[in-house]
């Protein structure tokens, strides 16, 4: 089948062998595919993967268990084993031995297909087009937020980061009816934002310290701008992930006495709800979409500076 | 007056004038004082302090008002404003103008007399000694923990760090029955808290992955460490405050979605009631005492490696 593969370089292969699910797997031939962040930090040695990147995407089951065959689904990216302590204490997304598609362990959506177990799959409404559904796993990152944080009110909230996920953490955010700031540097994205009817400022902009920000730059000085924009006994969520170690003053955190909570995957049911019933846009998010052949072209679209949502139509 | 004075280097002088108490203050002859690691830190830079240091201490109210004079107290050290939105909110010691003894915009108790409000003066009761109620400042913000976290007792809980603070906050948090280990690298500290009762390893030891981690190292290192030893969806808090900033990684947090919590200063009532019950032992913590003219010779033997509590004795 075609692929892409980061083996240290990226590469277009044309040769890969077409995956056989393993029982209790469904092997999905991919509709749309999404490069997000995570992809990109790879391509620069982040998790050391090696294989076929890609997390983000809608597909249709072609082989495994017959009631799947046929649907159009996304899926959760963790594959757990469901038998240790952490998978009992209701953790899989942080089972020791997961894989995680694309990501560590088991080839991802840049390609024809792949594989998941049948358990992370959740069937796609046909009011949901594709390029629509393809979002679903970085707005279930966006929605894993509300599982760990309950903004109020009455809470002030920045949002750092225009970028793709910015974008859907502060509509995700925002629906809470908290006072929601979304920080970034681009005026087109936040004007974005301001249609939505989302608070916007210009990452430069000296806002009140907040209850609650949240770092989705994507920046490896992420977290001290946080620790600087929030409040004494405030919380920062993390979103950021990336491959470099930036030398860090931690003694911010003591002082003021923050809570820093990591943020990774989320749930799948409301994001995928919030889509179908359009309490979330993503349409506009859509820079461009290119055939997998011209998959090293589509990451450099990705990585250029202000760019949205690059997808892939294997 | 006679006091030990940081302006760059630690020196003892004999002619420092005597505080004369502002309304709404008292002033405390200092009977004793500890030196903590804040202290050393102080003396290598960190939050640029100049004047006198030291936070920890019990003395007696020679003038303020009459209702305080001739009392033994202990003092928590944050002077708040008492009127702006932080101290409104409950958190006076994250006043933005507050002033804290001996480390920011306050000379503190590594003097003859020192002066603060009389809202955070708390009388010592005739049965607990100097040489203990020296200590309720270090394990007040022992007990802080207890306020950011409850332990349940199925709850595993690494302390790391032998020293002062960490065998202080071993005992406080294995008061609530949670399975606490106590890593540390002396042998004799660790003996001390298996006599006390409470479980301990080597720093090296490899041990299942916790519920709680708490660094109370002192180190750069120790967010770093404490992220290796946590479990995920667990939580580590940050006691270490130094003034480098080493090069962090935070993937990790965002990997395994730990909950940081930094923690500063705590309840005095707590830690004094402990003190008075005798629920908490400090007399074996107490290295040495110095009289204060001889203060750089106490700051040497307090920053050699291993020492526990070195007081000074106005």
């Amino acid at each position: 089948m075609r692929a892409l593969v980061f083996d240290g370089g990226l590469s277009y292969q044309t040769d890969r062998p077409v995956p056989e699910p393993p029982p209790g797997e469904a092997r999905i031939r991919v509709r749309r595919a999404g490069i997000c962040a995570t992809d990109l930090a790879i391509t620069q040695g982040y998790m050391g993967f090696s294989g076929v990147p890609g997390h983000e995407f809608v597909g249709e089951v072609d082989a495994g268990p017959v009631e799947w065959v046929g649907k159009r689904v996304v899926g959760e990216i963790n594959a757990a084993c469901g038998r240790c302590e952490t998978c009992e204490r209701g953790l899989p997304r942080h089972c020791p031995t997961r894989t995680v598609l694309g990501i560590l362990g088991r080839d991802g959506a840049f390609a024809e297909y792949l594989t998941l177990p049948v358990g992370n799959l959740l069937p796609v409404p046909d009011a949901v087009p594709d390029d629509v559904a393809v979002f679903v796993e970085p707005l279930a990152a966006a929605f894993r937020i509300r599982e760990q944080v309950q903004p109020q009110p009455e809470d002030t909230v920045q949002v750092m980061g225009d970028g793709r996920l910015g974008l859907l953490i502060a509509q995700v955010l925002a629906a809470t009816g908290c006072r929601l700031t979304l920080l970034g540097r681009h005026p087109a994205k936040l004007a974005l934002a301001k249609k939505w009817g989302i608070e916007t400022a210009d990452t430069s902009t000296n806002l009140p310290r907040a209850d609650l920000v949240v770092d989705a730059t994507g920046a490896p000085g992420g977290l001290e701008q946080a620790l600087g924009r929030v409040r004494p006994c405030g919380t920062v969520v993390l979103k950021t992930t990336c491959a470099e170690a930036p030398a860090f003053h931690p003694a911010p955190i003591v002082i003021d006495e923050v809570t820093v909570i990591g943020s990774r995957c989320g749930p799948f049911p409301p994001a995928l709800a919030a889509l179908e019933t359009g309490a979330v846009h993503v349409g506009p998010l859509v820079a461009a979409t290119y055939p997998l052949a011209e998959g090293q072209a589509a990451f450099a679209h990705a990585a250029r500076p202000g760019v949205l949502k690059v997808l892939l139509a294997p």
